[in-house]
């Protein structure tokens, strides 16, 4: 794998599949099998955007959901329920086939296995697999594997975020003049929510940041926003897949996930403001509009 | 160098610093030295990421330039005038010193340094060194390279566009509503500006566009466009410098460069509409509002 560059080495903790020094820790096993499980299905990735064709859609033109979606999905589920039996499981494609979407105190994995899934289709190269863990509705790791860069980050709870072998720090503006933000678009797209969408970019802009940048993989964008690269996320319409192990990570690297009202983050509220520091997160939760999704806990 | 990953295995003619098979090119030195120039430049650029401190303002907030642009362009045209004396150029920090823009029918460089500047200045890791070469005001080819993912595009006029070894093929779609489209906002904030840049956005998104990005480096856009990653990209506010060299690549790879007229490319008049189809490039011609910016040859 290929080093981040974005910070100064140091030795990893979790980077290449460990789970951190803590010698007691419970959950060591299967942050070390999410690792292995988030290189195997980036294989898988890598190799099927080289073929992909069949491609059907969820609700949208936009949201798109393809073969390797529910191969991916599929293999890590298996895979960790059988280590695992009594673990339970959040995922994407097993949600939008009908299953409940609630975090109960049990052990509970929350998988995306195609982050950026329209991006996946076009084959741009900005594609990850996503795997959250959560005890006690607290978030304990997080995994993201970015497929094409082949960058691995990994967070765990108290033993902070590294991008493969180097250790993850968020930036420290707090000025919106100085800011690169990053966004998507979310899967609404009937004219009220796209004025909405556009407003909110307007407004930053005018408030002088640098840029918006909307690269199409919100944990990706989380990643970037985790190691320094950009000082600001927010979005409307994600799902607590795309968030839950991003938001391990970017805590781990000294950075705050809030809601986009400027409460704690709702995992399953579809909506969040993260930044490096408190100030930009509260400036951003001032100046943006809300957007209306359905939680996940309520489909 | 990584491969791209984006298209099927074939023998590179320009992909390793040769400038194709043609026996009597007279341009193949150039296109070689070239290449050495953009790898050389690109070290130095991965280098200055993990250290750059320095940041002025050209004529906005977002509108930055580094101590790198200015080392880095100074290297290259060093080492073109040392063996090419008679050769003319254009570039982007020569430009913002005060040296005219014009290309006449000599052969003339036409350099960005670091395309992405606001990425570079926050580390975002898509960040580019482009080099264009035109003779009788004809582009004959040109040169990027992603520092970060160490990607190197090449295309020659006649001879095809590769991406390190693989050659580049652009997308095929016709179909607005089965289309990822790239754009860039420009270095213009005013709000009558904004306003055009998030009206046109809003115009393809209604049209039901599957997504827009915008990843903030045109000319690393206009490689994923012609790579076939996108299947339109359209932006104002950009400068020759960041065409030049694209346009070969994109042209080589089977795709439209125009104006946002739908006309034929002027490259000084900061304008350009690119697709991998014709009829693509037309649909965002007649979608999208101008937003005017001076030219490049007005300054």
């Amino acid at each position: 794998m290929k080093p981040c560059g974005e910070e100064e080495e140091e030795e990893g903790a979790a980077g290449g599949g460990g789970g951190g020094g803590g010698g007691g820790d419970p959950w060591k096993e299967c942050l070390e099998l999410a690792v292995q499980l988030a290189l195997r299905a980036g294989q898988i990735i890598r190799k099927a955007l080289t073929e992909e064709k069949q491609v059907s859609t969820k609700t949208s033109a936009a949201d798109l959901v393809t073969e390797t979606d529910h191969f991916v999905e599929n293999l890590i589920i298996s895979v960790l329920k059988e280590k695992f039996p009594s673990h339970r499981f959040i995922a994407e494609e097993s949600t939008a086939a009908g299953s409940k979407c609630v975090l109960t105190d049990s052990p509970t994995w929350i998988i995306d296995p195609v982050d950026g899934t329209c991006n996946f289709v076009h084959r741009f190269p900005t594609v990850a697999v996503s795997i959250g863990f959560a005890v006690n509705k607290e978030l304990e790791f997080g995994v993201i594997y970015h497929c094409t860069e082949e960058r691995l980050y990994t967070g765990r709870r108290g033993q902070g975020a590294f991008c493969n072998d180097k250790r993850l720090q968020v930036s420290k503006e707090t000025d919106i003049s100085k800011a690169l933000i990053l966004t998507e678009i979310g899967p609404k797209r009937d004219p009220a929510t796209l004025k909405l969408f556009l407003g909110n970019i307007e407004r930053l802009l005018k408030a002088q940041a640098h840029g918006v940048r909307v690269i199409g993989s919100s944990t990706l964008a989380l990643c970037h926003l985790a190691s320094g690269a950009a000082d600001a996320y927010y979005q409307f319409g994600l799902h607590c897949w795309d968030l839950a192990a991003a938001t391990v990570i970017i805590r781990e690297a000294g950075g705050t996930v809030i809601d986009t009202s400027g409460g704690p983050l709702d995992l399953m509220s579809c909506r969040v403001i993260a930044a490096g520091t408190r100030e930009m997160a509260m400036f951003i939760a001032q100046e943006i509009q809300t957007i209306h999704y359905r939680r996940d806990d309520e489909n």
